[in-house]
């Protein structure tokens, strides 16, 4: 079962507005087992509409509108295929008393053009709006499926899934099985050689299938598979799980969509550990990651931003021999991402001291390169480990680099204790 | 000129990610006043693709890819246009080059699969990319213009606004008046209060034209004027600005597209002003905003995040009676935001000390309702000053602009003192 979505709306191709609806649609379908192909943008404009329509019959099976149903002269996606389909609008009754209600409610005069979000094409299925007033239109013309839905997500997300996905369940999708999906997240590695490593299982792939995609210094690997139940499912997806597992142990931090400093706060928080970070060129970034995640005041205790040497001599004793001279190490380097990281885990008392220094650029410092970076874990009653990396990329990418190459050492060190244990 | 964006991703039609770029791209054109028409997507597939591209050139003179272009065999974009024009492809050698010292740098080996990431279509002008390693394409075939660029938007941006641009400007904008714009920037302002007092300027606009547009809790306004030269162009967007700037003053914090914590560490340095950071709720995002700025070292020296009480007592020494006890005001409250300020301005013995304390959420804290926030400001020889915020939203967006609101705030003081002297 092929879909496509069209998205009508001329702020769209103004860039106004991000396409959030086209996101939420294709995920909801692709957990029906339904292959979006396409998805189209369109301005509000007749002939135009007509085009993307009948290129999308084309296509697909399946074809969802969102937008340009509304009260205006603009709003034309009911009138376009009602007269692609052939077919004439009329005013459903029950829509016209909910929109009417709504101006009587708030006791202001309904405009006549407030009609026209009563329409539905002769022969299909109004699909009710619990949250505004344009009704929603479901019908099939000649197998093909088209469903009309709202442009504000507010609005769209409940009708997609309380009207339009049980009506596409029950006309369009009777007989197949429903897709079950898991993400596994990766850590530490990149794109490129994550798929080495899973190349045959990629190039094999049946059932489960898998895709791996990239975002901003992580990697995710999506299995999906069709099964007759969730049981059948967890057992077909969790097989392919163990074998990936087996081969990218140290990388994959979770089987669901989170960030590894979730992981890391959950682990801490159940373990009884808590955290505290020096940070340098990050400049509160890696605190910033592990604050964000809801609940990580159990684990999380604070920290000290020196980004001056001063600071690093007066609030966290770091040697001024060690920074300043002409044979010192200098801020940028091992031995300052050591004390740094020792000092904050004393100061703080906590289990685990977390450092970053190195050079961010633009500039170079220290007449060390940019990208030159040092980060530190110090743990209670333990030794103190360092890493030094020389990273590519502007300021920004050095800096979530940096703060997310702490967090993989720290899940890894908390890995290990727990197979210790 | 008509113009049609081509996504190409499968994780964009699986709803995994959302089509950011088509809005950035739709954006930038119309600034360009390119007309988009379309904007499709399309997954990772060779045949789709092709069909895509075959649409595309019925519809538009100007077609943008965006995404396809990575080191794995899903990535088709070149390939698939490339024999679409019946052109072949090459390894670009400067592209290549880059891809070698990334590997190189990083101490790791590359694979060969990255080679794909330097292709470059016989013809075609390599467009550099700054940020990632895959090589963009710009092309003229038969009148249509083509321009293949990156999917990560850390790389389609910069590669688009300071590439693909000014070949877009210089062969297929040529003839046309050149179009000049500037970025009006605003804080402290939503967009529908902006909107409300610029609403006659918008509704009459023809020569400048300008349009409101609102991201992440900050205000933009686009002006934009065709004119024969920088010196005309100029002329006619000053004397807008100037109209805008006298209801607007104490929002509009710059006329080019940068963050207020670009203005501030740029003020400060000039002012030779410094600045220290406390942080509770915001847990590092002010002070990494300050220091995402390039040079920010001249004026932000350091900082703590004291996440917990304990760290506030211990680090920034509020008192424990403050934070603790039936009748003590607490960790989020005027008192405390005050203490904090004074605080780490005076530990860090700079001009200026800022604080944010407030409850973030999901969970309440100390029976205070998510949202209410407090920030201060504390100013060598002079009084601090603090503010109470009520946020709606949730934590990220409540973290935000907690984090903007101190931003502003410190902007509004540092424009005083500039009137002053």
């Amino acid at each position: 079962m092929k879909a496509e979505i069209i998205a009508v709306g001329t702020e769209l191709l103004l860039g106004q507005i991000v396409n959030t609806n086209a996101r939420y649609l294709s995920e909801e379908l692709a957990a029906l087992g339904v292959d979006v192909y396409f998805q189209t943008v369109v301005g509000d404009n007749f002939i135009r509409l007509q085009q993307a329509i009948h290129i999308a019959e084309d296509r697909a099976d399946i074809i969802i509108f969102s937008g340009g149903i509304g009260p205006t002269q603009d709003d034309l996606t009911k009138d376009a295929l009602a007269a692609s389909l052939g077919l004439e609008l009329h005013i459903d009754r029950q829509a016209m008393d909910n929109v009417e209600a709504f101006f009587k409610n708030r006791g202001s005069i309904m405009t006549e053009n407030n009609g026209r979000q009563a329409l539905v094409i002769n022969g299909a299925t109004p699909l009710p709006n619990e949250t505004g007033l344009a009704v929603g239109n479901a019908i099939t013309v000649n197998n093909t499926h088209y469903v009309v839905l709202p442009g504000p997500p507010k609005e769209l997300m409940p009708m997609f899934y309380n009207q339009a996905r049980p009506w596409i369940l029950s006309h369009a999708l009777t007989g197949e099985l429903p897709l079950y999906s898991r993400m596994l997240k990766f850590a530490g590695i990149g794109e490129s050689a994550l798929e080495t490593q899973l190349l045959d299982l990629i190039e094999n792939q049946s059932d489960p299938t898998l895709a791996p995609y990239a975002k901003e210094s992580e990697v995710t690997v999506r299995i999906s598979t069709k099964a007759q139940n969730t049981a059948e499912a967890d057992n077909k997806l969790s097989a392919l799980q163990k074998q990936i597992e087996s081969r990218l142990s140290n990388h994959l931090y979770a089987d669901r969509d989170i960030p590894i400093e979730q992981v890391i706060i959950e682990t801490m928080t159940a373990m009884k550990l808590t955290v505290s970070c020096a940070e340098s060129c990050t400049g509160g970034l890696l605190m910033q990651s592990l604050t964000s995640i809801p609940g990580s005041a159990t684990a999380f205790m604070g920290g000290i931003v020196c980004y001056s040497n001063d600071m690093k001599h007066k609030l966290l004793n770091v040697p001024a021999d060690l920074l300043e001279g002409e044979h010192a190490p200098g801020a940028v380097s091992k031995e300052t991402a050591e004390v740094l990281a020792e000092q904050i885990r004393m100061i703080t008392d906590t289990d685990f001291g977390l450092s970053v220094t190195g050079v961010a650029g633009p500039a170079y410092s220290e007449r060390k390169p940019v990208g030159l970076v040092y980060i530190a874990i110090s743990e209670r009653g333990g030794k103190t480990v360092t890493h030094q990396f020389n990273f590519k990329g502007n300021r920004e990418t050095i800096r979530i680099r940096s703060a997310k190459s702490v967090l993989y050492q720290l899940w890894l060190r908390l890995k290990e204790i727990q197979n210790e244990v």
